[in-house]
């Protein structure tokens, strides 16, 4: 048996009760804080406690390259994945203004990009290889090199448990990964590529058919070898941060942390985790839908709805970064709010 | 000519353009922001700078009693209101919690409950009288006490500029009030009481049915007299708790203070300031739509959209103030990500 496929932490149903009964006391009518008391019941079961917190965040931007991009899908050059590890380590990119903003960790890691060895501080070396392969032509990558990356994430998630984190939060950059996640998309879910493919970070029409048409390539190339086999398909066209992100859900729901899920590309790997290992599902909270067309399959399959759909289109952790300040506001109504008794207010009429 | 109807200022459309440029140059592709960018870009006209700020928030909250009580509209008792009043300022309401969590100003305003004057310490006492009268026998008030309720709307918003804020937020509380707003837009917007009529914070379906009758008969009564004139509609079927936020928001847009607008019942303030002043409408930012079904309709008629759906139907301005995390979050992003120039991160090959 694979490390990934052992038995998962199960989320408490006893706080989860606890909690559920401590909301009804809460000084508003029963229900009336909607999505902010379903957070904090939902983070009651999985930290196992009645009174869940978030305070000591962990975010995770694991960054790698695309053999695809040859393929012009990107309305950005590849180098623009290094580029963008500088601005995460140095604190200009979105993510990390919002992880100063919310006193996060802030892990950033290099899982393979292109070029020269990264050399900047901040920024962790686990690169499986110089980029995936193009998958219109081969596989993404070998599955050794596959099972190295998901151990990418494994690690992280041992680390954020070893600094006392209570939340962890898995980003991505890579120039190329919008297209990487709708063939993985493609082959799981079995929707045309039409139907799941959209602008990324900012394709026109034009070359939004083109990537169209490569997406339904890679999936007649890969589709009758892999099947529905969830790490053969990760393997065939997925890529080396997407797999990492992969690894990372799964052993939260084993060491039992709670995830909260960003985007489309994040979704995707969501969707692989509980293919692989169907007992990670309960761990995961997912934070932003975005415009691209295929999220909504993708939460669909996951049984999933969001918390927030604010039109982000970005990725690197943003769409969780924003829903992030509300989680936390949840366990602090949660806490913080009077009881009826405690404030002598009025229970209702019926 | 009455002090509502003075002209508002108007939003800087120089600091706006320059805001739509700076946030081109920083490190992201185009509208990847989405909403957050908006905000940046909305709150830059309404500040009048690039560089629009989310540091000190003024939060009023006003409370009074609604004679179509004796209807049994509600779920709950009327003493609730008072009960509440003492909530707010002992810090166990759930905006009280939001209000520390942002180091917001809390100001709790008594516009008007029944019983004994107030004498709470923390709640300034500004009541217009014992409760409105019952809206299906006669006006909920007349136009002097309109006029004097919203006058504490205008008071607060002198308050709060006097602190330097740079946000404005009006809440509510009030035993009955959901119904007083239901009549509000059904009088304005002509639609029926069955159309906009919801059950509140907590009804369910029997007593929604008398609720929906009631309104209807509050609308017969009203609506020969005080036809599309929106000062008489308040005074019949209002209270003094929302003509009040109807004063803040008209004082917020005549001295240039940005509003955030909370859910229902404030956005059917808003709708009556609008009627009122129609160039109150720039400075409105709506926060949250809830399940109430009027809601929806109300939003539209002001051509307006949320940032948030929760399933919130709390009211005391529960729904602006889990938006104001993003909003302050938004401009966290626009003032601190770096630019491509600074981070020396390509730009779109498109």
């Amino acid at each position: 048996m694979k490390w990934w496929q052992q038995a998962c932490q199960k989320p408490n149903n006893l706080t989860r009760q606890q909690a559920i009964q401590h909301q009804l006391q809460l000084t508003k009518p029963a229900g009336a804080l909607g999505e902010l008391e379903n957070i904090a019941i939902q983070l009651a079961a999985l930290q196992a406690t009645v009174q869940p917190h978030v305070d000591q965040i962990w975010i995770c931007i694991y960054a790698a390259d695309h053999g695809v991009v040859a393929e012009n899908i990107s309305a950005y050059p590849q180098q623009v994945t290094r580029q963008m590890l500088s601005n995460f380590a140095h604190g200009g990119a979105c993510i990390a203004v919002m992880a100063r903003q919310y006193q996060a960790h802030l892990e950033v890691i290099d899982c393979g990009i292109v070029g020269a060895a990264v050399d900047i501080t901040g920024v962790k070396r686990c690169a499986v290889a110089s980029g995936t392969a193009n998958f219109t032509q081969q596989a993404a990558m070998n599955i050794a090199q596959c099972e190295q990356a998901l151990s990418i994430g494994y690690d992280s998630v041992e680390r954020a448990i070893q600094a006392g984190s209570d939340l962890y939060v898995a980003g991505e950059m890579g120039i190329g990964n919008t297209c990487a996640a709708t063939a993985l998309a493609g082959l799981l879910l079995k929707h045309p590529a039409a139907v799941l493919t959209g602008p990324g970070t900012g394709l026109n029409a034009d070359t939004l058919q083109h990537k169209i048409a490569v997406i339904e390539r890679a999936i007649a190339l890969h589709a009758p070898r892999v099947g529905q086999d969830a790490l053969q398909i990760l393997a065939a066209v997925g890529g080396f941060e997407i797999a990492a992100m992969v690894g990372a859900y799964i052993r939260c729901a084993q060491r039992g942390l709670a995830v909260v899920v960003d985007g489309f590309i994040s979704t995707v790997a969501a969707l692989i985790a509980v293919h692989l290992n169907s007992a990670v599902r309960p761990w995961l909270i997912f934070a932003h839908q975005s415009a691209e067309p295929g999220h909504a399959l993708v939460l669909e399959a996951l049984n999933a709805h969001v918390l927030l759909k604010l039109n982000l289109r970005l990725g690197e952790a943003s769409g969780a970064g924003a829903a992030l300040g509300l989680i936390r506001l949840a366990c602090l109504l949660h806490q913080q709010m009077a009881t009826f008794s405690r404030a002598e207010v009025d229970q209702s009429l019926q």
